[in-house]
C-alpha cells in the first residue's frame, strides 16, 4: 500500500510539474485516479481559470472514478474560487479514498478540504511525498503563509566570483545552456525584477522567449503566452521609454521612490508607474514584494547588478540564490557578485548549498541564505 | 581477456595509490601477478630506495611467478637506479606475459623496458587503463617530459570569490574536511610553496601533520615522516627566522631575488637560502620550478595569497587549480582570489573544470587552465 501510494503520488507530481510555467498565480497540482491498481484518470492544473487537477482527472475517469483512490499533490480545495470546490467534486464522483501530498498552506484553509472529505465518509491520508510536493510550489506556499513571494536571486559569475569587467563589459559570461536555464526561471516566475543600471547597460527585455526555453514546443509556446510581470526598479526614472524593455510586448511595472507626474507618459507606453518610497531615496523593496504578492506573484526572480542584488540580500528578502558559474577567470579588477560591504569576518553570511550541477559548460549553484536569527 | 586485463590493472592501480604520499621523487606504481586466473602476488612501490612494485610482487609470488601474467601500472624499468632493472627481474622469474598501463614518460627510456621484455620472448601489451595510470602520476610524467614539476595552485574562497577580509582577517573560511584535504595535497607533493605575505599573516608551518590527514594511521604516519620541502618565496627576506615555518622540523628553502650575505644565518636555523633573480626585483618563478624538478619534486603545491598566486597564473606556470569554496559570503570589500589585473573581457582566461565535489560542508573545484595558444 505504502509503495503503491508513493508510486502514484510520484506520477501525480510529474503531472503537476507540467504546469510549472503556466499556473501562476495558482499552485502546480497533479492528480491520479486509481481503481483496482489501474490508473483510470490523470489530470493537472494548466492555468488559472481552467479546471483544477482533480476535475481534469475525474473528467478522464468518468464512471470509473467510483470507488477509486485519488492521489492529489495538494489538499483539494474546499472553497469556491473561479471553479467549484474540488473536495465536493471528489465526493460527488464517489471516490472512496483520497491521498494528499500536503495540506493547503493557507492557514485559513489548511485541513478543511480534507475534513470535508472525511465528513463524507472518504478515507484520507496526507503527507505522502510531502517534501517533493512542497518543492514544487515554494512561492505559493510562502505567499499563502506570509503574504510575500518566494524571491530567487539569479547571478552569473566567473570562477573567481566576478560578474563583469570594471568598465561594465559583461555579456556572454555563461553559455547557451545556462541562458536557457535562466529563461526557464523567468518562465516559472510571476514577476522578474531588474534595476535601472542593468537595464541601461544590457538593454535587456526581461521577457520569456519560446525559442530560447529549450522545452517541448507546446510547453514553450504556453510559457511564452503567459509572460511574467516585468518590474523595473528605477528610483529616479532614468530608463528611457525607448528601451527594449518597454518595446517588448507584455506587462511592465516601473517602480520609483517618490510620486511622479509622469504617470500618463508611462501609461501611454503601456507601462504602469508606482511610487514605493523607502529610506534614503531608495525604493522600499519589502513593500514592492508585498505588492507583487498581492497581485498573485508566487515566485519572483531578481536579475540585477551587484548593487540591487546586495540590497535585496542585506534586507534579508532573498529565499534562494541561483548562481551560474562560468569556467573563466575575469580577474581582480572585475566587478563583484553582490554589494555587501562587510569589514569583519563576523559579518560574513552563511548559505546552505542545496544543489550544484553542470548546466552545459557552466555550473549552477543553488543556495539558501542562513540569516542570523 | 580484455575484461580480466582491466580488472587486474584496476587492482594494480589501487595498489599503486597506496604510495600516493610516500614515493616522491619516484612514481606511484603497483603490480599484480596472475596465474590461471588467480592472483599469486601483489606489490607496490612504497618509497625511493626500497623495492619497486614488480620486485615486491615477485617476492610474494615466489615460484608461482613462472608462467604468470604481470600487470604493472608503469612500464618496468630497464636501467640500474637505486635498484636493478625490473624488466630483468620479470624475465628471470619466468613471467610469460606483461601488461603495462603506460610507457615510461622519460623520452630516453620510453618503450625500452617493454622491448627488453619482448626480446626475452615475453608477450607484451601496453595501454590498459592508461588514462587512470597517467592520472596517478601527473608530476612524474611532467617532470620526465619537460623538466618541470606539476604545479597545483590551492585556493580557499567564499561563494562570492573572496579569500579574506580587506584587513587580512582570514582564518577558518573552510571547514575541517577541506583542511584535511589540503593536508593530503601537501602530503602528496614534493614541495609546498608559499609567499612572505601569507606566512607573515597566518604564521603557517606548511608541514604535513599526521593527525590532520584523516588517513589510516599507518599511512598517515608514513606521510608525515616524508615531509615535503617547504619553500618560502621571500624576495626581500622579510620573514623572521623565529616564525613557526622555521621552528617546525623538516627541510625548508627560502628563495630571495638577489644574492644575500645572510646565508650562514639561515643555515644555522636549519634552512637553505637561494637567490633566483627575476625581473623587477621578483623571484624567477620558472627558475624556481626547474630547480625543484632538479631536486626530484614531481608535484608542487602553491599555497599563497592572491599576489603570488596571480604571478604563477600570469606566468602560465599553473597546471591545476584546486579551489575550496565555502558556503559563505564575505562581501564586496573582501580580498579577491587571484591578482589578475584584466581590463577587458578579451583578457579573461578560460579554465576546464575537471572535478567538482563536496568536501564536508565545502565544495572542491578542480580546474585546468586553458592558456591561449
Amino acid at each position: 500500500m505504502a509503495v503503491l501510494d508513493q508510486q502514484m503520488m510520484a506520477r501525480a507530481l510529474q503531472l503537476a510539474a507540467r504546469g510549472l510555467y503556466t499556473t501562476e498565480p495558482n499552485p502546480r497540482v497533479g492528480c491520479v485516479l486509481v481503481r483496482d491498481g489501474q490508473i483510470v484518470g490523470e489530470g493537472w492544473h494548466v492555468r488559472a481559470g481552467q479546471g483544477h487537477a482533480e476535475v481534469n482527472a475525474l473528467a478522464q475517469a468518468g464512471a470509473q472514478a467510483r470507488g477509486a483512490t485519488a492521489y492529489v499533490t495538494l489538499e483539494p480545495c474546499s472553497h469556491f474560487g473561479k471553479t467549484p470546490p474540488c473536495a465536493d467534486a471528489l465526493v460527488k464522483a464517489g471516490v472512496s479514498r483520497v491521498v494528499a501530498a500536503m495540506q493547503d498552506p493557507n492557514p485559513q484553509v489548511a485541513g478543511r478540504g480534507l475534513e470535508r472529505l472525511r465528513a463524507a465518509g472518504i478515507a484520507v491520508t496526507c503527507g505522502v511525498l510531502e517534501a517533493e510536493a512542497k518543492a514544487l510550489n515554494p512561492g505559493f506556499i510562502k505567499r499563502m503563509r506570509s503574504g510575500l513571494p518566494w524571491v530567487r536571486l539569479k547571478l552569473a559569475m566567473s570562477l573567481d566570483g566576478r560578474t563583469a569587467m570594471a568598465s561594465g563589459e559583461s555579456q556572454w559570461i555563461t553559455g547557451p545552456a545556462a541562458r536557457a536555464d535562466v529563461q526557464r526561471l523567468r518562465a516559472r516566475s510571476g514577476a522578474v525584477i531588474s534595476g535601472a543600471d542593468s537595464v541601461l547597460l544590457d538593454d535587456s527585455a526581461l521577457n520569456v522567449r519560446a525559442a530560447e526555453l529549450d522545452l517541448p514546443e507546446d510547453q514553450a509556446r504556453a510559457a511564452a503566452e503567459r509572460q511574467p510581470l516585468r518590474v523595473l526598479i528605477d528610483g529616479r526614472l532614468r530608463v528611457p521609454l525607448t528601451r527594449r524593455l518597454f518595446q517588448t510586448p507584455g506587462p511592465t511595472l516601473v517602480v520609483c521612490y517618490q510620486a511622479s507626474n509622469r504617470q500618463a507618459e508611462y501609461q501611454a507606453a503601456g507601462s504602469e508607474l508606482l511610487a514605493l518610497p523607502g529610506q534614503d531615496q531608495h525604493v522600499d523593496l519589502a513593500a514592492l514584494l508585498a505588492e507583487l504578492a498581492g497581485r498573485g506573484c508566487n515566485e519572483v526572480l531578481v536579475e540585477s547588478g551587484a548593487h540591487l542584488a546586495g540590497a535585496f540580500w542585506r534586507a534579508q528578502l532573498v529565499d534562494e540564490l541561483v548562481i551560474y558559474m562560468a569556467p573563466r577567470l575575469l580577474g581582480s579588477q572585475a566587478r563583484g557578485l553582490l554589494e555587501l560591504p562587510f569589514a569583519h569576518m563576523a559579518e560574513a553570511m552563511d548559505v546552505e548549498i542545496t544543489d550544484l550541477r553542470a548546466v552545459g559548460r557552466d555550473w549552477r549553484i543553488t543556495a539558501r541564505p542562513v540569516f542570523p536569527s
